[in-house]
């Protein structure tokens, strides 16, 4: 069985669920949108955001009709912050496919991205849950804000960790948080329970960006983005800015301020990547997303725990959570308080998703 | 006291209100997006959608909090497809002021855009009730879908005044019934004042943007548009599309295959604007808001009623509403069952609003 289908094994009736909603959602008499739409479900996801929403919402009890509302309201914000993404990015692929900028045009994206994102809304208010509407429409906010971030950090010329991570926090990581949160919401548990479902969204998500950045410092026709694409487009993410930091090369910030800037070449660009390779900016960084859960690591993974730790303290002290684990033995500080026990069954299936071999197969 | 000022009167307190929340809804810590909304801020609109909110709700009752938000919530979906359309219509300026996207960049205007249309529906969640997030997230589809429509209209090859109608709807009235209609809800009156509320929200948003596209056959700085505008974005309207379906004039329908195609030169759109105007494209519409409320003009006012009407029969035939006035005394007729007899003293200003000599202060 393959990594996925292994991940989905307890919710397959409520996935297929999910697609039906999210399916009949998207039906419009606009024949301009009906063809957008159809080139966007050709993509044929993974589904890694609704799965998460699934498995928390089943780690804490029933899949509710509110949790399938709100799983493709999530679904949808995401798509829609994607489409224009690559009108902002100028992407003309996304997953080994054309983008909609580039089938149809900018005007085209624009429009279809804010009716998802109207969909999304509609879906939002169709979980007849206060809370869960304002998690979503403050989370399109911070899409929104973490864009504009990323966008203004293209110009400005520090090599910040610290801006690093409140990017992918606002872009990526607030996303799985809600996710996780809007899926507790669901099923109408407790407080603690909530609070540790978003955190948990929130490490899945920091540690899914990470690694779909250090992605990007390979050649990988699978992920369907050419190498050094991030550099290309002006940014620097956390591997470069690692090697940046501790090596304080001049030659290296030079090309790193070209990259910012845009005027860096291809072939800087691939000089830069090997740098940054060369002076550690991304071994360490591999098997941090298992010292997220050192814990619920499966057995024989989670070996270079001292190493990964390590990494792992630097990494909380760079994102600064507004939750500080207490200090104490790592697996409890990792665990917040609030985690339910014992977990339910779906529990270790949720957490195959903070580990380092399984989430790979999202990216 | 000029013509705004008046229709104001009775809501003076609730508008201050407004802008109060309006302009704490837009506080953000990230310095580009304060950039942009300070120069959105400095448009100084006249504020016609709030004013039809609060208007309505005090025709039936007193402005609640519920009302505000969604007074804000409309005005934020407004601003967030103003600053789309932008982007879409490829416009420098909007009432003469540079566009978002021509003092930044379209990026940066898809981003903003997004975050306002996220912050619409923080404030659509405010107002405590479901129906009126219904309406918004409902109403941010059938924006985008109008906006497509008149997309793939500019490409299709027919001067249909259906089509016209179709796009209007989708695009203006849709948001001046949902302002109404939001009103009503949130001061919690009965199915009657609801389904009356947005019926005249309708009414008074086709009148407005009928005679928004009339303006711009004429020259005006007064707009801050210039002339043939639409035209040149390949968008024939009403006056338009009334003189080549009337006349079928072989020449003028070369050259509105041409606008629609984006071929035509200036001179030829100057032309086809004489050719509209000397052919009965524009006097005949210019009384027909007056005729939606004959009832209610006030006295010297509509005394050109006969050719209102027939007009006004025109253009209800071709919008074919949903619920279509039944057959009677034109003033019956026009004014739908379920309207609050008697009208509150906030009415005689709500329908300054439907008449054709306050409507243009908007404009």
């Amino acid at each position: 069985m393959d990594s996925i289908s292994l991940i989905r094994t307890p919710i397959e009736a409520e996935l297929r669920d999910f697609k039906e909603l999210f399916d009949s959602s998207l039906s419009s008499s606009n024949a301009l949108l009906d063809s957008v739409v159809s080139h966007i479900r050709q993509r044929n996801g993974k589904m890694m955001r609704p799965i998460l929403v699934l498995l928390v919402a089943r780690l804490y009890g029933a899949v509710t009709p509110a949790t399938l509302h709100a799983a493709v309201s999530l679904e949808l914000l995401h798509t829609a912050s994607l489409v224009h993404d690559d009108v902002v990015d100028e992407s003309t692929e996304r997953r080994g496919q054309l983008s909609v900028n580039a089938v149809f045009n900018n005007k085209v994206s624009v429009l279809a991205g804010d009716y998802l994102l109207a969909t999304s809304l509609v879906h939002a208010e169709q979980t007849n849950n206060y809370e869960i509407i304002r998690l979503v429409s403050s989370l399109g906010q911070k899409l929104a804000e973490g864009e504009l971030l990323q966008l203004s950090n293209v110009s400005n010329h520090s090599f910040s960790e610290e801006v690093y991570f409140d990017v992918i926090r606002k872009k990526t990581a607030a996303l799985f948080a809600a996710c996780a949160e809007a899926a507790a919401l669901s099923v109408q548990v407790g407080e603690e329970e909530v609070a540790f479902a978003r955190l948990l969204g929130e490490y899945i998500g920091i540690c899914f960006q990470i690694k779909d950045d250090i992605f990007d410092y390979f050649d990988s026709k699978k992920i369907g983005k050419p190498t050094g694409n991030d550099m290309l487009e002006g940014k620097l993410t956390l591997p470069a800015l690692y090697a940046l930091n501790t090596t304080k090369d001049a030659w290296a910030e030079q090309i790193a301020f070209k990259v910012k800037e845009g005027t860096a070449t291809p072939d800087e660009i691939v000089r830069l990547i090997e740098f940054t390779k060369d002076n550690g900016g991304i071994e360490p960084l591999l098997p941090c997303c298992t010292a997220w859960h050192p814990a619920a690591a499966p057995p024989g993974r989670g070996n270079t725990r001292t190493q990964c730790l390590c990494r792992c303290q630097r990494l909380r002290r760079s994102q600064k959570p507004s939750n500080p684990p207490a200090d104490g033995p790592a697996a409890a500080a990792l665990i917040p308080h609030g985690t339910p026990r014992p977990f339910s069954p779906a529990s270790s299936y949720l957490f195959y998703l903070l580990d380092d071999n399984f989430l790979g197969v999202f990216l």
